[in-house]
């Protein structure tokens, strides 16, 4: 099975082949288990959807900081919810040297508690906030299932993680909204579709109030949570004494909520618009956009012509703010050239033989369909960002249209059975957790959460499929990463 | 003592009290000794910092990626000079959740053991080289001593360390004079002064062959080590079998070097340009490089007018990619907002009055020597970019010139002992380890190492200040950090 197109394998192969082949990632290599390394290449893609990221947040007034990675045992123990949920999964450093630390120290989970324990100190007024940290940091986690490159990590090397302080309830809500508003945009951006679902009461962050989260489907018909955003309440506000004058001249505890996402968004970016080929990088994101390969066939002086046009394609492309380069290597015939780009995900190809010196033109090749266009060498730049922009909304549309299909929805739970395989199956619900849970066993799939918002419209006369009581939402099903 | 200018108080104070005031970096409240926390202006400096690094790297062929934290004690040990050096500052990592894990694992101190474990398997034929690969990390030292923010602490949290690796030694050392010379212009670039030296024998990095250190002055008279180049030979593509295809068909191991900086570099920016009112940032690196402040004085009216003119300012600015600001706070003096953004270091404020608005020109204040000059609207754009670069000149020179004075050389041991304290002291040298030794405990401070180049010229017929013999180079001398 495929959701999005045929890989010319299983999926699971397929992602460790291309992860592998495009030199994204090296996995399964490094000798300790769960742990990789971003190579070149894919180091650039990370850094593209990196800086997407530190954009829009920068764009809201958040600020970048920066704190430890090592969290001494009683700080992470603070708020007891908390940390039950990560006890279990959390690296302990226990000796500096030979000598034995008197406190034992974790590699960070997460940083709830040591910037809660930080905003104590930080911030005394209302007037200060609201306040929007964020951070790129390495998490870590003790994970005992199995690992995947990216997917399920032990260092999860591109953490995300946005922290933010209210003084009301109601401001922390307006921030949800607004991290909602900011993740939306991010994932359109990079053409990962998702739907948005509030998690179950039993599979929520620890010591939040509510987790909000953004599942996409990876072409097995899995789903794959790829960002989450929580209001924390006062959870760690009171764990951590973070005591604030109110306008009323009150003190009180503050609001909080915090959201993160991971390198998990560029497994799905590679996954949703890759092909049997290799990967179909966005022309916006991609590290290299243009690729320009030679066809230097002829007598001597038709070949420098050739080579000669290729560095004036390359430097006014350079010029028009394009990322390109001349693939010059003597030691591989243009054939194996498309095979090597392609498979990297070069949004185009430039095409310059002596065809092409002749007729004043080069030959642009797409990735996604190979559709071939020949462009006046005077118009190159404005093609080039023309087909580039068709071609991005080419592989968004694309990766959308498929993944609606997916998108479906039961009346029964015999019905919902037979949909779960490679589906997100929204079934009727009442709102009882019991019901939710038994719906679950019977499904045979794992609960998502209920949409954001629905409409009374939208469940019309819809029952229940446990209990028969007349539903109020919808839960999501699917089987999930 | 002050080397560069008048700080208003000790070295020590002033640094503790700049960086917290100006809410770079938190400090010594972190719970955890030696680890700190980068502020939201802090980390903006950093970032700038950082970006002029990555350039020039990225310029000259280096490739940014990113490896694993954790390092088992396998690999870590496998270089024994290596090990040696390291591993009574070593972090471990013993436990994974309460589960003890089979192999211990180092929390980085640097990464030439797993790079190199790598390479072994990445890199087969000097087709593939040189191949130079850099990466920006945190790195982890049990330091005994007592800490310092960003100066010596025990997450470094701002480690580039470039490796690189060659098919012939001759290789290695052609990129030992690109990773100086980058270095350089880093340095340079920044208005950080600095000696190169090659570091004595017995002060090299564990495993290299030899050890390029760059050093500046911090006001206080003593010496920081900014940033070092290695030339590794082959002790660790030995060690880990990084064994090579060569041109003549046969197989041998690569060479290799590793260069690295950290946030020292931003300690000293700080330091060196910074005076009693603060910190004084170059306007190229500057987060915020000026500060629009509004004077309203007099009816509803004018102050209206000031503060169009301010917001009209602002566009201006900010459309000639001046990171700019107006500072609009309601509850502060124009005084105290002069204040505020002089202690951060904001290299130009503009002025807006009712003065300005009648006159349609802006003031302009510089940061060094407060000079004030008035600027036509229409010549704003041009007017900030040129005061800005004589302002950079300024205090560039300064700093520079000041460092000089304090470069000084003694012909006796007497003498350097005399002049130890806020020097660096060069002291003719035969070349014998032994009597390097000697001077050491004679001058009072520490062997620094000798110059890169040397002129028969620079020698005369200087005799080494130990042994009377005849000198062949100058070992340098200092109180260092």
């Amino acid at each position: 099975m495929s959701i999005y197109r045929d890989l010319g394998k299983d999926f699971d192969e397929w992602f460790d082949w291309i992860v592998k082949e495009a030199e994204v990632y090296d996995y399964g290599r490094y000798p300790v288990k769960g742990m990789g390394v971003w190579l070149p290449y894919g180091f650039k893609i990370r850094k593209n959807v990196v800086e997407l990221m530190r954009n829009l947040l920068d764009a809201t007034g958040h600020e970048e900081v920066l704190l430890p990675l090592l969290i001494p045992d009683s700080i992470l123990a603070k708020e007891s919810e908390h940390v039950r949920g990560f006890e279990d999964q959390v690296y302990w450093v226990t000796h500096g040297g030979l000598t034995p630390l008197d406190v034992k120290l974790a590699l960070r989970p997460t940083s709830e508690t040591p910037l809660s324990y930080l905003e104590s100190l930080w911030i005394k007024s209302y007037k200060q906030l609201p306040k929007k940290y964020y951070q790129f940091v390495s998490v870590f986690r003790y994970e005992t299932a199995a690992t995947r490159a990216m997917i399920r990590v032990r260092e999860v090397s591109t953490f995300k993680e946005a922290h933010t302080l209210h003084s009301t309830f109601e401001d922390s809500e307006r921030q949800v909204a607004e991290a909602v508003e900011i993740y939306s945009t991010f994932f359109r951006e990079l053409g990962i579709p998702f739907v948005i679902s509030k998690r179950p009461e039993w599979d929520k962050f620890p010591g939040a109030i509510y987790t909000i989260a953004y599942d996409t489907l990876m072409p097995d018909g899995r789903t794959l949570q790829i960002g989450t955003v929580h209001n924390l309440g006062r959870s760690f506000t009171i764990a951590f004494n973070v005591w604030i004058h109110m306008p009323d001249g009150t003190m009180d505890y503050g609001w909080q909520t915090s959201y993160g996402i991971s390198e998990r968004v560029v497994a799905s970016l590679l996954s949703v618009h890759g092909d049997s080929t290799g990967l179909r990088l966005p022309f916006k994101y991609a590290p290299i956009q243009v690729v320009v390969v030679p066809i230097p066939t002829g007598p001597d002086e038709v070949r420098r012509e050739v080579l000669n046009l290729c560095a004036k394609v390359l430097e006014e492309l350079r010029a028009g703010g394009t990322r390109s380069l001349v693939d010059d290597r003597e030691d591989m015939t243009p054939g194996d050239k498309f095979y090597y780009w392609e498979r990297r995900g070069v949004p185009l190809r430039l095409e310059v033989g002596p065809r092409e010196v002749q007729s004043k033109t080069v030959t642009v090749v797409r990735r996604d369909n190979r559709a071939r266009i020949s462009v006046k060498l005077e118009e190159l730049t404005e093609a080039i960002k023309a087909v580039g922009s068709d071609y991005d909304n080419a592989i968004k549309s694309e990766a959308t249209e498929a993944f609606s299909r997916h998108v479906v929805r039961a009346r029964s739970l015999e019905e919902a059975g037979s949909l779960i395989e490679g589906n997100i199956v929204e079934v009727p619900w009442c709102g009882r957790v019991s019901c939710a849970m038994e719906m679950e066993l019977k499904v045979g799939g794992r609960a998502l959460g209920t949409p954001l918002k629905i409409l009374d419209s939208d469940i019309g006369e819809l029952k229940c499929a446990y209990c028969g009581d007349r539903a109020r939402t919808f839960m999501r099903y699917s089987k999930r990463y």
